[in-house]
């Protein structure tokens, strides 16, 4: 049935002859390189190494801005392999262009326990790696954020602080993902001239030729997002290097050069077909290229005189690197100092002020708020303490309470500002702000509602394992949203995000809360993190004076048993922790010595010493969880004897107070749960 | 800095004059009951529907093949709201159109609980709803399902049975989302000609006019991936009817038609800005909308001629169906049987003898297997037995083992097969499975990486909050898949899945376990399902013969403990069930009477009764459980005096004996553990 049976080449196996001898050569040591390792680790991807060879070469050889021994030089280019899974073109560049944590050896323990090379790039795991890459369509989406960001300091350091290119290689899977094209839409939007990609097209994926499952025409998709387009074939050096000047030249829109390439280019038998794709070639294949290539070199030894040369585009950049300090020198002591500040990710000195500003304002005012109102309230405050905070919303703005009062919106073509409408694109906007992060000197955060953290998971995901501080504004965070409906209604999803590693997943219980749990989340520059924010208003809760940040444990004795020793905890977050606080009040009535604990960070509490654990959760077993989403993970902390009042099941579309009652989680069932558990440990 | 300052209206407030009167007056039915109902909600979308009344006039009225009296008539026309924020678009046409249960009183219950009016549509609430949307872009990709499933219904009985279109209506929201490209790519691709969506061209969204956060040449993006494209006012019926004869017309390609509407259309103030989107609009502005389209009935009230015309609607299409009904009579009686087997969701009579028959393959065998090849063997017995089923992988087939040997592969324009290449498109894949099981008469199941579930999940959501029989085939399901590191190893998904109401998370722990949980999906026709498959090979570990399905209670005594009363009960799953098998040969010779427990679905040991589930689980406390995953849940069964041995961070590229090693996944530290937890509740 097929028109195109899986594995028929739809590009020429041979070789073309090259225009240039001497960059194929150069390209040959990538293709050899990745070749070897993925041959030695009997695993791996040759294929997208050996076909973007030529490309990478001439752009790391005559364009790109870079200083091998300064692999954090703020106003580097940077280059972002999206088709992470080449990652030996990535390694075989750094070891070939001299990065000192990146010798051959490492190369050898290429997809090894324990080496710098894992099958996927990782970020921190060797300099010169600018992201974690893998999950398709991530890279570019991020790249969007970092040509983003470079732009923003532009804006605010002027040319000659930061003045650089964000460079992305992609592949067919890139374009097929959704987040693409909330990538590139936001992209040719926002007019980033200076974002220049360069697609693999090399018509084959893993089930086969591309055409058994996709018809697009990428170059005028792209160019209906306001994309410049060029179409080269990817292995003709001049034609690379005339379409790189030309996107440079383009101010005022990104570029995608369309590269035809040649699927593991060199293979004798594999080329052009998926067999070049994935997993190790074998020795004959390799034997062949070595042969069709001119390659007499044993595995992993680059020619002296070629090895020499890379490693001279290594340094090639030392001149405009040391241009550069010298003009940071020269620049106002005070813009100078802030530039500093910021790129090395510290916050201003008297941040916390801004943060004790808005406690005193909540406690002042008493009045009941929802906690996005709250954080509304915080980051109006931050605002002016921390300029390097950039907000943003996927289209729910005046929702997630995310703009401050004097927040400037950035638009197409002016970068002055730090509001960010990401439009209806919650993945690409994840993804972005991890880029933001990336590229240093900002402090991204942005909201959705709670429920399409789903939709952005993915790149959340990444965020927590870079362990970066890209910060997630999840608003409306329970059935509490009312109306909407269980579409909307986040149930299972506060257990979902606490099941990620590293994640800081916040969901505060009051206003005060709210502003210990932004302080929480600025701290802490190496950590991800969410913040679960209710729709509906709630009580203050928290009314002592002082700054102390009760919620920096995870959890705290909000409110001790009174009247003898504990018979009961009740723990609690968000929004229905003044439940329990109600809840303990009857108890107390009824002889019942009962504590409030407030829970808002599980991360954090799970990080604290066994005594300080124990003394929050008391020495009765009789606990009851109170929280309006799913059990799952609640266990831990209630045991065997206790119990949960939460959610069951999905929600329902109705008035707040009626869904609540639907579900059972009201004062009266809350009660009667503590009634119980109480009488069965009496019993 | 906005060019554009949020509020602005981009779109004319004046009502322009109808063409058609009388039209406008039918339509002018949905804008007021929409109107009416979100103001007595005080919440709802009016917005939408008031702009896409005279695009839904036309459609229902000249145009959707239905009858209200048989909702479920098979070959209906399907009409899809993908903006389901504009949910009393829909509630108006049920009502008006004489849907039995939708009387005028469900819309004057427009989101509250317990009616059949939910802030948004959902499936199963209400006959005529044809599927649960509300997150955008969900709609138009499951439609590409529905489209989809139609031809290929079409493929298999032909014309008189099956011979239908599938409508969709989107709003911006949904064309910025990812997941539309890959539907829309997708349905290109693939030729989709009897699928037509309009587009409720506004400009406007939360935020503001959509100019501040998109540009995209909608027009030519659907160009680019096959689809033919009309421009119309979607106020003008002429233009609509013209447009909608025309996409009819077109045979091999799906068809946008591209409306410029006025948001709110008839609101004196807030027509043409986001003020029409969301909330009540207030009595003087609906006061001021009767006076502008003159309409003087009132709230909930429909004058008695016009009522009279659509409950005509709601009837016209009966003749129709009496046809095809007669149809169905005459068609030969096998093929009859069959199409009405299939269309009822019910399973052929002897399937089961095709899991017995891999049973007993896989028991003859004998051999080590990976859980994926099990499940791809299952799959071959499958496909001669279920021809319904209707499989795929989001472009990795050979790794998800998804293709039965004589599946025929769907191409474009060619639909009589059973299996898809979806590319690498798994957001749009799941929808589309949703769209092909919501269709009805196919039972769709597709592949992708367990960790590229996160790419999915609000797909996945949907299909387990719908209640239905979509299977998502998720291989390389932890730290075994091994070389391919962090990016691809799942870690959380586990918990994160098992989080969502209803979803059936199977995992199963050797070769006959696998064959086990394909029965448990496919006969559970209101339960969505994941199966998580190992890369790596296991032991087969169940030899017994017969064909009594011990995973159909979630959990079960694998082995029970010897010489003595149970002192320890290991429970594991999956790919780490062998290892519980060793560790508890050596407790055994130490002299501790070990149990293993199994527990390759979660939720349905949940529904077992107390006494089962504490037979299995055993009287001591000392328990471990193991899983190549966090921790999350596993509380539940261990309590506070077991262990658990798993993972506690993301995982590590190497070789899956080293990555298992790296992390203390081994019989040696399981028997620690065990050693550990049984002296600890002896001292």
């Amino acid at each position: 049935m097929t028109e195109q049976p899986s594995g028929t080449p739809t590009a020429p196996k041979s070789v073309p002859a090259p225009r240039d001898r001497h960059l194929r050569d150069m390209a040959d040591c990538i293709r050899f390189l990745s070749m070897d390792a993925v041959q030695k680790a009997k695993s791996g991807h040759p294929g997208a190494p050996m076909g973007m060879a030529d490309i990478a070469t001439v752009l790391f050889k005559e364009f790109m801005q870079f200083d091998a021994a300064d692999p954090h030089w703020l106003d580097r280019d940077r280059f972002v392999l999206s088709n992470g899974h080449g990652s030996m073109l990535l390694y075989s560049l750094l070891y070939l262009t001299g990065y000192a944590d990146m010798p051959v050896e490492e190369l050898e323990r290429f997809r090894q326990v324990g080496s710098k090379t894992p099958g996927h790039p990782e970020y921190r795991h060797a300099d010169g790696i600018e992201l974690t890459t893998g999950p398709l369509g991530q890279g570019i989406a991020e790249s969007v954020g970092m040509a983003l960001g470079e732009r923003i300091m532009n804006a605010t350091f002027g040319d000659d602080l930061v003045n650089h290119y964000t460079y992305v290689f992609l592949g067919d899977g890139c374009l097929m993902e959704g987040i693409s094209q909330e990538a590139i839409s936001l992209a040719g939007h926002l007019k980033l001239g200076r974002l220049i990609a360069f697609w693999d097209n090399n018509s084959i994926s893993i089930d086969g030729a591309t055409s058994l499952s996709v018809s697009d025409n990428e170059i005028e998709r792209f160019r209906a997002s306001g994309w410049y387009v060029l179409e080269i074939d990817g292995h003709d050096t001049d034609a690379i290097r005339n379409a790189i000047t030309t996107a440079r030249g383009i101010e005022d829109q990104p570029t995608l050069i369309a590269c035809k390439t040649i699927i593991g280019f060199g293979f004798p038998t594999k080329a052009g077909t998926q067999k070049a794709h994935s997993d190790a070639p074998g020795e004959e294949e390799i034997a062949g290229a070595r042969k069709i290539l001119g390659w007499d070199s044993p595995p992993f030894v680059i020619p002296e005189e070629l090895l020499k040369e890379w490693r001279a585009i290594g340094e090639k950049g030392r001149t405009a690197r040391m241009a550069w300090a010298e003009r940071v020198k020269n620049t106002p002591e005070d813009l100078r100092r802030e530039f500093e500040r910021r790129t090395r990710g510290e916050l201003p000195v008297n941040w916390k002020a801004a943060i004790a500003a808005a406690r005193e304002e909540f406690i002042k005012s008493g009045a009941d708020m929802a906690t996005r109102q709250a954080s509304g309230a915080v980051l109006n405050h931050l605002f002016d303490a921390i300029p390097e905070m950039l907000g943003g919303s996927a289209d729910l703005t005046p929702s997630n309470n995310t703009k401050a009062k004097n927040q400037v919106e950035i638009t197409p073509g002016h970068y002055d500002g730090s509001y960010i409408h990401y439009g209806v694109r919650e993945h690409g906007m994840a993804a972005a702000m991890n880029g933001l992060a990336l590229h240093g000197g900002l402090i991204p955060y942005g909201g959705t509602f709670l429920c399409f953290s789903d939709y952005c998971r993915p790149a959340i995901r990444l965020a927590a394992m870079m362990r970066i501080r890209t910060i997630f504004v999840m608003t409306h965070d329970s059935i509490g949203l009312g109306e909407d409906g269980p579409t909307h209604q986040p149930v299972e999803h506060l257990a979902a995000l606490r099941a990620i590693p590293h994640l800081g997943v916040y969901r505060p219980g009051d206003p005060v809360e709210t502003a210990e749990c932004w302080e929480l989340i600025l701290e802490q520059p190496r950590r991800a993190a969410l913040i679960a924010l209710s729709r509906q208003p709630m009580p203050l809760l928290r009314k002592e004076a002082g700054t102390e940040n009760k919620s920096a444990r995870g959890a705290y004795v909000l409110l001790e048993a009174q009247g003898g020793p504990r018979q009961l905890t009740l723990i609690a977050t968000g929004s229905e922790l003044h439940l329990a606080v109600e809840v303990r009040e009857i108890m107390q009535k009824e002889g019942v010595p009962t504590a409030v604990v407030s829970m808002p960070c599980r991360l954090l509490f799970e990080e604290q010493d066994r005594q300080y654990q124990k003394s929050v959760l008391g020495d009765t077993a009789a606990r009851v969880a109170i929280e309006a989403a799913v059990e799952l993970g609640w266990e831990r902390y209630i045991g065997f004897e206790g119990k949960f009042v939460g959610m069951h099941d999905f929600g329902e579309s109705g008035k707040i107070q009626d869904v609540y009652a639907k579900f059972d989680i009201t004062t009266d069932a809350i009660v009667r749960t503590a009634r119980e558990v109480v009488a069965s440990l009496k019993g």
